[in-house]
């Protein structure tokens, strides 16, 4: 049996310490991890399953004789690694948004589109967290009746930005809680012009805005959505539209989507039962028991709970959903880790003849 | 000029002391200002304009020279107390939902509808604070552009739930911050069954649950809007679908918001310009410059704060937007308050031959 040699570059980060207790939970034979860092961490320890390991220093010659590369060290640093990882013949898996709409990178949620796996050049992307969670809950619903529109509202938690715009929320609250002034320095973005308090607020900008109004979030789940169900980020046939909000959650986005299917005889009842077998869901849906997802009650959890089925009276084959799912797991170091498993499996850990490499 | 003896019933809770704070601020000359509680409160002083002012027990008898009512302590109480007030010649803003889907009694939001005042019979309904700030903003839309369907997502604050409610969820947050175990009392509903954690969650119930799966709170927005807008609470032209979740926020309702208008030309442009003039509508839609509406800034304010309006490219017509208002204010006692001012201005104050007795 083959044993692989597994690189989690951005191991210091809230995903990737995620990213190495997902891959200790693994089906993937390990036969040594490496853990990436920038320079600052290199030296440091981490443990993987017991043992501590050395963080060593991102660089190109680091990825020699590495087979796969989980990556969540943010965009640049993908942009500029992963090609030389695939140079030396390293397959990566790549958390960030910087090949996710290139033609020649699967975007790959394994419930969905496994197959595009086959068609790799040496990087997969991983979606974005709020995009996996939907494609997970409507992907069954499309494969039997049909989907003609999605329109989504997320309710993103802090996490999502990382583990100081974390620290930053929870200190804001502390200082509301105190009776003292709450003032943002990271959120809504690391980096834009302004910042504003999230605590017992919410902001509804997430990443930065385009020319017309969307703010990146918004086309990344757009864009995203059509590609991974339909393979081209620009197919008109599924129409989709988003409005992303941050709010004070510390784990679990939730998100309120309203859908249009083909089939204008479809009954919640239907929905439910097709749900109750789907692939990562779990249904939560009982309003008389009050059982319906929640970020409390889903961190922690690989599944993507979905719930609060009701049938657009006025729209028939239209339809309300609520799914909550970890956004640090399913919607980032569980899906990443997922798609090495089923490259795994597969047989797929090779770079081919033409590699992409950017 | 004629002067008014008014009424507050439900003075000590966080709705109540706001209708003082705008009651004080109104323009209504008041010769008299009534405090009226529970029996519990009964005896306590709450200041007006300074002066301190005894609270009495809300009983059938202390309506006797009351002109105005202004009522905010549950539906219950409004249905047990207001027929009578109406009996002794009170003219009744009634904030609970006792009466909101009685064809006698008009619902209003003066921005929309102030007309339907003119055909009160003693009652006047105040809506619910979701569907107040929805109205402010679309109505304008609505006159100049016609509107076909409505789906709106909200993220409601703590304090709609009242004030012992939005303390829980405030104790909650500084529990999870010291390290202990959140344990919910009141939300999401009290007296349902189950309680869950507010504070660093999302609860997707708001009032209780019908057959159907759609909460008391989702099917208030949808009959509501119906009233408000057409006039008739089932009217199918404007087909309105809701989904309503309550956030760790203090105060201050947020709403995303798509609407489909029957004008297949409208342009994102021409919306804000209908925007900029709209009464109530404060437009804070520029995202080059960050700016869109949030809780901690409308906090406080007696305007519905509209921003990210965007164009769904693939739906010519319709569009996503994302609304901001004080729950308290707007959603409650300004609106109430407001409704006050209308009847005193058109001269109003008086209990028809034949009044609605409940």
């Amino acid at each position: 049996m083959r044993e692989y040699t597994v690189a989690i570059l951005g191991a210091t980060g809230a995903v990737g310490s995620r990213l190495i207790e997902q891959l200790e939970q693994s089906t993937i034979p390990v036969k040594k991890v490496k853990l990436l860092a920038s320079k600052r961490s290199a030296g440091k320890q981490l443990n993987f399953k017991g043992q501590a390991i050395t963080i060593e220093e991102a660089t190109p010659e680091v990825f020699e004789s590495v087979d796969l590369v989980l990556a969540s060290a943010g965009g640049a640093v993908s942009k500029r690694l992963l090609p030389e990882a695939v140079k030396r013949g390293a397959v990566c898996v790549d958390n960030t948004s910087a090949f996710r709409m290139e033609p020649e990178v699967p975007l790959v949620v394994p419930e969905v589109n496994e197959q595009a796996l086959f068609e790799h050049r040496g990087i997969v992307a991983n979606p974005n967290c709020s995009t996996i969670q939907m494609m997970v809950a409507l992907e069954p619903i499309r494969q039997k009746f049909g989907l003609e529109q999605i329109i989504v509202s997320t309710y993103q938690a802090a996490s999502g930005a990382g583990q100081t715009a974390l620290d930053e929320m929870l200190s804001e609250a502390k200082d509301y809680l105190n009776g003292e002034k709450m003032e943002g320095k990271i959120f809504p973005v690391k980096g834009d012009k302004k910042h504003y308090p999230l605590a017992f607020n919410l902001l509804p900008q997430i990443d930065v805005f385009e020319d017309d109004g969307y703010s990146h979030e918004e086309w990344k789940m757009i864009h995203e959505t059509k590609k991974i169900m339909q393979g081209d980020m620009n197919d008109p046939k599924l129409k989709v539209t988003a409005t992303c909000v941050r709010v004070p959650v510390v784990i679990g986005h939730g998100e309120s989507v309203y859908f249009k299917t083909t089939d204008t005889t479809l009954t919640v009842e239907k929905l439910k039962e097709t749900l109750q077998t789907a692939p990562g869901v779990v249904l939560q849906d009982d309003p008389a028991h009050q059982e319906y997802p929640q970020p409390l009650t889903a961190e922690g959890k690989r599944e993507t709970f979905v719930g609060r089925i009701r049938a657009d009276k006025e729209n028939p084959g239209s339809f309300n959903m609520w799914i909550v799912s970890d956004n640090l797991l399913k919607g980032a170091a569980w899906n990443t880790v997922q798609i090495a498993e089923r490259l795994v499996e597969n047989d797929l850990v090779h770079v081919p003849t033409e590699p992409y490499l950017g």
